[in-house]
């Protein structure tokens, strides 16, 4: 079945999305956490698609993680620098997520 | 905490979601199946619009949820006039996601 | 047809979509202009996904264009308060679009 | 500004979006045109996503372009293969959209 093959990216994008979404709207108004307001919506936004076409057993499926795994490494080295407890959360579940879209788009 | 306060929707959003992209996929070009198919497109789009929403705690998730919680009224009675076990279970998702929907935005 | 119906509008929203996309952005980081990221970014979101259900003639295109006005005013509203030059051009286009998703949503 | 510099990219996208929203809503139902309803729904939304990355000035936007490109060339190379208006519209929009992507993935 198409959709439990990815069954483990789904979930790790459905996680990664969530999260990105916090901790980009906690950083917002602060100037040292610009890039990581940018790096959080870019990295929830491809979560979220990447989790439909997924969902539906895209044949793009492939190529849209592996555009995610990108926006989820920016994201997770951006978040990395910061001590906040929303970008430790979110940079680990970035990195989670980076390692199985990678699975996905091989 | 925002987020905690949305999460059985956002669950029920996620899960009703991925239930759609399957339903939605597995009914392309069967004619009888032609409103399932935009049905569950819409209510998919709209599931994860709002697990966003939610997630990132916008002021907006009520106005969304509302939007959402209709496309699953819609769904619901699409997918339970069909007998297909995709469709039972989309329809069962989308009548949770429709209640968890309706609390946000009330 | 549909599509020509709606034409208007989904060139209301695709612009203002656009306006919102850049405003949100060159707001991030300043610390008064929080809300402005916020608002920018929910308009944004749901002007895209507007004028795709729209584009595809959905029977919840007016319900959805009834959630996007609310974002669109809300948008609009706090633009509005803002001196810099992107924030007048995206409360201009925030409330064309609200004007014309009402008129769908009627 | 990044905005001017993405234009031809972003009308492209936004007309190849609308394109794919018709035809792929359209052909559901149609037997034959199972294929197409896929190809045209993946290439709208990543046509949609991908506006928006660039209207923001995203530096995510040429690796979002690559899967953009990717999908058009699959729906152009699908819809090239029927007879009906839609059809025709949705292949020439898609042929310009992955070509304009391509520029600015390069």
């Amino acid at each position: 079945m198409t959709h439990e093959k990815y069954r483990g990216c789904i979930e790790a994008c459905v996680a990664c999305a969530q999260e990105c979404e916090r901790c980009g709207d906690a950083c917002i108004g602060q100037p040292q956490m610009a890039e990581c307001v940018r790096t959080c919506r870019d990295c929830a936004e491809l979560c979220w698609t990447c989790s439909g076409f997924m969902s539906r057993g895209s044949t793009l499926a492939a190529e849209v993680c592996r555009a995610c795994a990108e926006a989820c490494d920016r994201c997770a080295a951006e978040c990395a620098e910061h001590e906040a407890e929303h970008c430790k959360r979110c940079a680990e579940a970035c990195r989670r997520c980076a390692e199985e879209c990678r699975k996905v788009a091989a």
